[in-house]
């Protein structure tokens, strides 16, 4: 791989995660912003040319291009200088592109693999953001093109609200991203990936399978989604925040959730999801029952134990 | 009542939330601080006659005393010009004091109030802060002198760890604060009490009945930390963190909890509690049968409805 300086970087679908991407290599200094920049509109690509064409005039080269359905988002982001060049398709943009960040939900990214595989520049770097990794990595095995090196990732970052607009809230400082690479990565691209994932300034890289990603995710995102959830289907006095000091806001932050891809991210995970569901529920049952029975001396060691652990997750 | 500037205001108990409001008081210029401090050792008043003597030194005469059974307690408070006088017992302290904040978990309330009513000055102000608020004021309406005001108080805020030395952690801006008046309380203490809590930095006062209060808590707060210590408690990897962005964290972080005072508050509002995570496990079903079936078209709408309703809540 080139320098990134010299990189052209793809990034397709600019929502709040992709949108936050092309942020942080434009502000971690990777990519500066071209002189010259343009829409590619409908199917012309000589928009899109004459604006490749002026590669050159950027400190290193290196460009930043987007494509998504929505064209007032591809606006947005060249009149912000986030991009250097928007593409209503990945059609005239991913052969001419480095480096793929596929931001895109896991149904459309399995959809997106199966339609565009052929598109690719040869020999690309090619990663994704889905917060499942087991369906996707089978996906890349089986489709995959032999020169193409596809490495599976998962920042773990995000906001309230999705889209373009909210993605300049997204902080990636010392947040954690997981990788499930392939046993057919390159080693020198994983390398090359990692640092360019601590230069956006993640603080920690994880990496593991993708099964074991999945598990852990089921705990660690997708069930505190679902307790969030519930919790919000549970009281339909919208004034109780009048009553809150913090914790219940706490709770249920996240429980804006993003429908379509919150429903997607639980459905594909639905073995691990529930088993984590069903160890929850053991033990609010156990403090239930503690509750129930006015059980003080086995409730407050509860506490202290779970006070204990949750001070050496800390560490 | 007399302007606060010219009050001498006690604080008994100080931990996390006596810690937090004597810093208020003093912070918001209501309490400046006297030049002669002292502790009152063993059950000498000497030490603390002579530095009640000393009050008018300062701004307006209003000074900041303090009991508590820890010594370090007081001489680091006296230390950081938090308290102008720290008592090992309100034995010395009670019969000087204008306004009396009992910053005491429940149980320890009760029997306080039962030990040392005889020892108000007369015509005193008296609130106190604990988390559940029905059996506090049935325990003041039975035992409180005819010449007393008690006007029971719920300050929604906090801090992870608890006592004095994590008091300047807790911030009360825009916080709220509940109170649940007797009928019996003086209308101008209530005035006064009110104006002197959003002097402290709150910022909504919610006058409600005991009952609601508990009905309202028991979601609010007491069953966010139930959900908080249920979750630790299913997940025995303390290095599941590594797999976080966030949402882990921000569901946990009320875990690490003061376990005497949550099993007091729990048991105390055992009936309410109770109700809530029933209501609760009921949404979680929901949720989970959802998942279970694979029935996306209701997942989807239920996370959509959550999103709309969470968004409402802040308004």
């Amino acid at each position: 791989m080139k320098p990134i300086e010299e990189c052209v970087v793809g990034i397709v679908g600019l929502g709040l995660m992709g949108g936050a991407i092309a942020m942080a290599l434009r502000n971690c200094g990777a990519l500066t912003k071209n002189s010259n920049t343009a829409i590619g509109s409908g199917n012309s690509i000589t928009a899109c040319g004459a604006a490749s064409g002026a590669a050159s005039s950027g400190a290193g080269g290196g460009r930043i291009l987007a494509c998504d359905i929505d064209g007032e988002t591809l606006a947005a982001a060249l009149t912000e200088n986030v991009i250097d060049e928007g593409l209503p398709s990945p059609e005239n943009m991913l052969g001419r592109c480095d480096l793929v960040f596929l931001c895109l939900n896991p149904s459309t990214l399995l959809r997106f693999m199966d339609t565009w595989m052929a598109h690719f520049k040869p020999g690309a770097l090619i990663t994704d953001i889905a917060g499942i990794k087991g369906k996707i990595v089978d996906a890349v095995e089986r489709v995959l093109r032999p020169d193409l090196d596809f490495i599976p990732g998962h920042p773990m970052a995000g906001a309230e609200k999705g889209s373009f607009g909210s993605a300049k809230n997204v902080s990636f400082h010392g947040k954690n991203y997981i990788l499930t690479p392939l046993k057919r990565n390159r080693p020198e691209n994983l390398d090359y990936l990692k640092a360019l994932i601590y230069r956006m300034g993640f603080g920690r890289i994880m990496e593991t399978t993708a099964a074991e990603h999945d598990r852990k995710i089921a705990f660690t995102s997708q069930l505190c989604h679902v307790i969030a959830a519930a919790l919000i289907d549970c009281e339909s006095d919208t004034a109780i925040t009048r009553f809150g000091g913090g914790s219940f806001e706490d709770l249920t932050r996240i429980a804006m959730l993003n429908a379509p891809m919150w429903t997607e991210l639980f459905l594909e995970n639905r073995r691990e999801l529930l088993s984590r569901i069903e160890q929850f529920e053991k033990s609010l049952d156990k403090l239930k029952n503690y509750i129930t029975n006015g059980d003080e001396a086995a409730l407050q060691e509860n506490l202290r134990q779970v006070r204990k652990r949750r001070a050496a997750m800390n560490g």
